[in-house]
């Protein structure tokens, strides 16, 4: 299954489900599949996000309590889950607000792994 | 019931958890109730988190997503679920990672809006 399938079944099979996408902590997207269009930026939201993430590893790495594994970021519109694919990459599932959270964790979960083995 | 009776609780309702906090953004616990020794530093982990938090706060400030309501971290050691209780403070579940991270969020969200009240 190409990334992009595997992105393509994680975001269509959750409720709520709007984007997921590979991306590099520099902010540049490798893959992405949009299924609704949203009322903010969602560009926007990844890069800083990202840049987030690269904040969240480098507090992680001090810390002594094993590597960043899942991050996810709730606000009022929007729910977005991050989970770390390799040194360089990470997958992101960008819900609305009322989508099944639970779900969303437990496939980007589940995928991670063929994921990471496809992207080498 | 006072704030300490609340962060207890949380904390000894949720299978694997180890502290429940309400912080400010520049680190400084307001209270705390902490049942369980940890492996690593707590008090090193949650002053990174509250530098985390910040930074997510002014990211989210210019997306024009809704306001951050919660944050959590997944680590190969340790959850933890920050949720907003107002401008100045949030409150924080640390749960061991084969906890139950579903009440954890649940009982979080519950307390938030009374914690909120108890702090004016």
């Amino acid at each position: 299954m190409s990334l992009k399938d595997t992105l393509r079944e994680i975001v269509e099979n959750v409720d709520g489900g709007l984007a997921a996408i590979i991306m590099a902590y520099d902010g540049i997207p490798i893959d992405e599949v949009i299924v609704a269009e949203t009322e903010f930026d969602l560009q926007l939201m990844i890069v800083e996000y990202a840049t987030v993430l690269k904040e969240i590893k480098r507090a992680v790495a001090v810390m002594k309590v094993g590597k960043m594994e899942e991050v996810s970021i709730t606000t009022g519109q929007v729910r977005v889950v991050m989970r770390v694919l390799n040194d360089e990459l990470f997958a992101v599932l960008v819900m609305a607000k009322e989508g099944n959270f639970g779900k969303g964790r437990y496939l980007l979960r589940l995928k991670a792994h063929s994921m990471a083995e496809e992207l080498g």
